[in-house]
């Protein structure tokens, strides 16, 4: 059994070959099948409506049996070496005798063979870990897609028995708000770079962490890695924490030695007993369900609205004039509410 | 001519006496009269419709002799010294012969008599001096509905000739990036507070800043003043400038003692001739008006299907369902979207 799930294309084509039946994937997936996890997150990843129906079922009837894992969002820009520290985490936690899946949420990424060998090839220790699971970023075009079919994957590896979940993802913007309606807990990688540290980490990601790990601190780098720590340190006392009773910290480690990487498991258990034991996980669980309900009902609404033939055709010339200024941006939003006949 | 608007009680009584034609309205405010400025935004704070075509209409004629001003949104928590701030600030302008609007943006504030007389109290200097204007927040229940009569007020107040406008917030949560949405330059004003800064400050406000302004250092609390400066330029050093092309600082003063408070002025004009040149105010400002549209837009998609009958009955139970975790978010999602027949 590969901690590698199958291409898309070809776990396709096999599906056609082979349907599996709702329950088949359910007990399956309850029994610990990767190949089956595997169908059924492709299921999960499908466009098409009838594929839809029978994930909605597998989902349903799994839920019951999710939610024992810990849900972990790691993010940083490119060069901060997210691959090199999950690699190395994840192979600890394995050693531990965990169940550590892999996700990543991507929508820019077209997945390709290329791009899936790319994942092995990065992870390589971890991804032939029997008790590793690594999974790329669903395809799908818009992040609405993306981050449905992630947290539904979420749910399927959770009644898997995977009691380790990381959700990685690319700091280019908006998925990190995504990423951290989904996780427990939220990383943000760092590295030193001579007083200009948080070049490329875009507005707001700070804020939505829970530690801030400063990553390649070995060698020469150790004390300017120490320095930055301090510094992120105190730029954290000046945001308001991301998870209610929980104080934003700052580590440092090398995912190359080794060192400080302990500590971010045991910052992280820390983290999920003390808000286990205070309801503040499931509270914030329940809060992230009802929000994203909300959220995909809101974006199908806005999406049908700009959608609309007689919306779209009247938009291009009223964008033109408020951008003029000679149209107040109220009489527009007026004017195109009307011309909306759904 | 007093620098305090009509109360909206009184003043719709008396435009119900006496009509004004929305070209009598158009000529008087372009003509600098601040009665007629003052019923024309009482107008457009209005919630009826036939105010609001009136208010449309008046709008559309001013919109090309707005925009010549600099709007500086002005936050921090109570206790910060707003007022205070507002009251040196604006008066040393107006002594500058520039003149001085001050709005004020509070949802949740139910504009009595009473709060008027508070504005006027808490501004006495300001208020009474002839270039300056101060009108108190709009009543209206939703951010939305305050939104947009405060940018509307802020057209008006520009075609009156006035040069700043300062409006003001009180922090607490969203309407910061609502004010941040409509001014140039926004300023958070800070104190001391013995290491615990940014107590009360909502998530997010520090990333909106292109200033932070320590407040009260002044006596005793001069040096930890300075010492809170450097903490707080180095929390920036931390975020994303809030405005592309400009590098948010970080400065003291004393509203008492006015120490300071001349440099705020420097920082702001530096701001407004680099951007200007740059064309980045312009961008900034055609950018808002089209994000504002599109916000409106979205607003009232969403309004439109929570108070569909069926939805609003429906919601209740798969509200439940899904914080009780046995009904996925997306089929939820699915559920009450198909029910939603405008």
């Amino acid at each position: 059994m590969d901690g590698i799930s199958s291409p898309s294309p070809s776990s396709s084509v096999r599906s056609k070959r082979k349907r599996h039946t709702p329950q088949e994937l359910v007990d399956g997936i309850l029994s610990g099948s990767r190949s089956l996890l595997s169908k059924a997150i492709t299921l999960v990843e499908s466009n098409s409506p009838a594929h839809r129906e029978t994930a909605d079922e597998v989902l349903m009837a799994l839920l019951p049996h999710s939610g024992s894992s810990i849900r972990i969002g790691i993010t940083g820009t490119p060069g901060a070496g997210k691959s090199t520290f999950i690699e190395n985490f994840g192979t600890r936690l394995c050693e531990q005798s965990k169940q550590v899946a892999v996700l990543a949420v991507d929508p820019s990424s077209s997945i390709t063979q290329g791009s899936i060998l790319g994942d092995k090839t990065r992870m390589e220790r971890l991804s032939r870990h029997p008790d590793a699971f690594i999974r790329p970023s669903p395809t799908g075009g818009n992040l609405g897609g993306v981050t449905r079919k992630s947290r539904e994957t979420i749910v399927l590896c959770e009644a898997a028995g995977f009691d380790v979940i990381l959700v990685e993802t690319v700091g280019v913007g908006q998925n990190e708000t995504t990423v951290r309606s989904m996780v427990d807990f939220f990383l943000l990688l760092m590295i030193t770079g001579g007083g200009d540290e948080l070049q490329g980490i875009k507005k707001g990601v700070v804020e939505l962490a829970d530690a801030i790990l400063i990553n390649k601190a070995d060698g020469d780098n150790t004390i300017r890695a120490e320095a930055t720590r301090q510094e992120a340190e105190r730029a954290l006392h000046y945001l308001t924490p991301a998870t209610p009773g929980w104080t934003p910290l700052s580590l440092k480690c090398s995912s190359i030695t080794g060192e400080g990487v302990d500590a971010v498991w045991k910052m992280i258990d820390t983290f999920q007993r003390q808000l286990s034991e205070s309801g503040q996980l499931t509270a914030n669980r329940n809060q992230q369900r009802l929000d994203w309900m909300h959220a995909m009902i809101e974006q199908q609404l806005i999406r049908n609205f700009y959608a609309d033939p007689q919306v779209a055709k009247a938009l291009v010339g009223i964008r033109e004039r408020v951008l003029a200024g000679d149209l107040p941006a109220s009489a527009a939003a007026d004017a195109l509410l009307q011309l909306f006949q759904p």
